[in-house]
């Protein structure tokens, strides 16, 4: 890498989630590597993909040894200096000043934010996942109807910087353009049943709905996954035009929403974020799931969003690798980009500075109000 | 620019609007740069953008002023220049030969096709939106029974030289693949009811179709707007897709059938241009929009779309910074992927002309009988 | 071309038709040439597209004249050389190994996969299309409630690799998740009834969704047409996300199941081959018909698609040129693609070696068992 401002800009994840701190057997790896849930005994090996490449050409060097080593040999190196080592190298090598942590999808098996922060050199704030917050609720015995209550109460008081709903992965994007009454939605937490582990899902639109608009009634920054996802999502129900009706009645409010991932549906978010004041996107996931192929997937977002409406983000999980990944993707895939505007005279050195400060930095500062926050 | 013939191609601007005769405020002028209702106090200046860019570079030279100007400077040199010689230097440096224009949308603001043709030194023809016909015969007090026969009877008098459907910005392309009856037609207006401005806004699907079937009927090429615009439009209801009945049951009739913009489904419109005989497309709006990466929309569209299936148009409206930009990005745009063409030795120079005349002029003259119609 | 090991790999066509034997008429070569029924009156020649400089610019040489030929001269070459020896010239010009033959559309106006077979110098297999099977039983006078049997018994017995799906063509790719009763396609064929040409086409979704559950139950690898095709399809039926239950409900059985052409949809098909372990795609249709542009389509496929589930295939019909295109086009789109990341130091030659063995040939190998399988 050269050493362009773009490079050395500190970068704000504004979603991501803790680290795997144990050492991992290769099955363990490649099954965080990929939204795959592990490698198939009808294809092969997770590495042959873009991401698997980009693992082995950009990861290896930090790791001590030569770009493009074999498989075996990245995790041979990989074991040998343990994940300690492994995830402070990686994190550190993100130049990340802020990681906004979504602390609701298997916390107990990565890093809290803090943890986060402290392997990382950087500062970390809580996401409050909505869906989650209220399954706890109903697993710690509060009654269905207090539920409302009680997930209002949380949002008042929380730490979090900002709420996120996976709406997309349970009953669809498809929002009720109203908030449903209280009494419907204790209704409809009252058909739900917990799972033989105890705990609870809860997969119902007037939930989901009023989650979201008891959200940007708390002022909180709203993130909704969209797009891209694991086996779990039905693609169709995350494309994110289907929040159109939603956007549309709550633009009043200037509350952010915020669009996480939305590949393949990028084009639309970047839509969205056009004619919505409120509403904003990243790439996250997308960027180091396609590899050094994500620069056409950058270019494809910046088409029409306004550059003070995208954001960075890794949506990392679990694995070290994809921190930086996700980190040293952007920074390249939107450099090459901006360095070919600036060679064709289409934009200045300034305004490709001011580019990147913006969607690296700023306008996730300017949303999560993060100068003024202390964690 | 170099000298190449597409730079010096007179151009078939197939559908646009009037532009704004009065010196414009900051404000104003950044909410007519795209399809946001203005800068946002959560976003930043609509600068920060590829279209922002493309202003900034290519604009500003005709004014007179440094490429990449500020938009401080620009906007000052717009208003010491004023608005009728600003509009006049960026219509004249479209080298556009006729302008279609839809005199539907918001008319009074803007000028009218006669006056468009005077300050560009072109030609101008009406395109005659068929949502605003019916809604002027109710508004002037047509009963509801008697409407579809004014509608008939204007169409077969109408000077225009193309008609053109909403229906994706009411309620969605899905039009009946069967004409209405006059009766469901007259039902459908007569429960109809005006604004508070005594103006009408038809949101009916029977009314849409039946609008679209009479269009065929009379014999003009009719226009559709898909996909991308304001927050106003549902964009999923915009997937040109959705016209598929409409086309297979309206082929045999030879009318043609233009889809407008398209964006972000172009490749799904150049699908439908290709299967069948009697759709043709463009990428509008989303040209200017896209600023300079609107080059890889446009190589998008060319992967099936055949050649002379194309045509440009600008879609602008209000600013006349829109109709340069439209035609110079069109210009660069497919100069571009088509001197790689040819440089590739995959296409002759005589078929990089042959390409560039069929969509930017000889297939608009064809399918709207240019050479043989009169202002 | 270079000389390059993509370019000399033996391809493994995994799904395409037979060729037309006799000569042809302009007006025959070009309703063949793409998926338009003909010129139209509205539109020009169909070579004034990318597949028509493709056809001009790599065809031509191959029949003995210069690269870019006109149209004309091309055609008249053609004739001059007699469809017979151009079908030879452009087969074996594809080196293709083996070649897998869908015989359920049209076969009687086309060879038969042994006839291709002695064209090409390669080997061909059968690949059984369901929805024919099923309607040549109720045309032979097999009652309706014994079809299901009948089919039973025909994939237990076929000589075919795979069986063929095109759901898409008929009620889309929405599949039911489980099982049809037999009792519910017996009476779902009682309802049919043959055209005035006694033959039967089954347009039912519990017929269709039977058919690819009993497919998976045979163990024969199941293809689904997805995506584009001709007028005759309802392309949004054809959304590969609509397969989602079906390919949930599926994913134990570890019956590949490969979805083939994918156009425009293609990002979709990526996903759900990286997320459904026993899911696998190639771009087959859509690699000739954007002629040199579809390098671009094959990069964006890239992006989410393990490299060891990503197939070849033409889906050539008709035309001898569009078997050798198939295979050009891909060869030397996947070639820049690998050459530029190997530039760029994103990966090794050994890599792009591998990656190219795996996507023109082994995955083909593996999945089908070719190695195993006798012609």
């Amino acid at each position: 890498m050269s050493d362009t401002p773009l490079e050395q800009l500190g970068l704000i994840d504004h979603h991501c989630h803790g680290v795997v701190t144990h050492d991992l057997s290769r099955q363990e790896f490649e099954s965080l590597l990929n939204e795959a849930s592990g490698p198939s005994p009808l294809g092969t090996s997770l590495f042959d993909s873009m991401l698997g490449l980009a693992v082995r050409r950009w990861c290896a060097p930090v790791l001590g040894i030569e770009p493009l080593a074999g498989a075996d040999e990245y995790l041979a190196q990989r074991s040998a200096l343990g994940a300690d080592e492994v995830n402070r190298r990686f994190l550190r090598a993100t130049s990340t000043d802020w990681f906004l942590v979504d602390t609701g999808y298997a916390p107990d098996a990565v890093t809290t934010p803090d943890d986060l922060a402290v392997l990382s050199g950087g500062q970390a704030h809580e996401i409050v996942r909505l869906e989650s917050l209220a399954e706890r609720l109903l697993a710690g015995g509060t009654a269905a109807p207090n539920v409302p209550e009680g997930v209002s109460e949380a949002l008042a008081q929380t730490p979090a910087v900002a709420a996120k709903s996976i709406a997309a992965y349970r009953t669809g994007l498809e929002l009720t353009p109203t908030k449903p009454s209280i009494d419907d939605v204790g209704g409809a937490l009252g058909s739900c049943r917990p799972g033989t582990d105890g705990r609870y899902r809860i997969v119902d639109p007037t939930v989901s709905g009023w989650l979201a608009w008891t959200a940007i009634e708390s002022g909180l920054p709203l993130q909704f996954h969209v797009g891209y996802g694991d086996s779990d999502v039905d693609l169709r129900l995350g494309d994110p035009l289907l929040l159109t009706g939603f956007l549309r009645a709550t633009q009043e409010r200037e509350v952010p929403v915020l669009l996480l991932h939305n590949y393949p549906f990028h084009r639309q978010a970047s839509y969205l974020s056009q004619v919505f004041d409120h509403v904003f996107m990243d790439l996250g996931l997308a960027t180091h799931n396609t590899g050094t192929l994500s620069e056409a997937v950058i270019r494809e977002a910046l088409e029409l969003v306004p550059f003070a409406k995208m954001l960075y983000s890794s949506d990392a999980y679990g694995l070290a690798e994809l921190y930086f990944l996700g980190a040293l993707l952007f920074r390249r895939g939107l450099a090459k980009i901006l360095d070919a505007l600036v060679a064709a005279g289409e934009a200045s050195a300034a305004d490709a500075d001011h580019i990147s400060t913006l969607i690296g930095s700023q306008n996730a500062r300017r949303i999560y109000r993060l100068d003024l926050s202390s964690t």
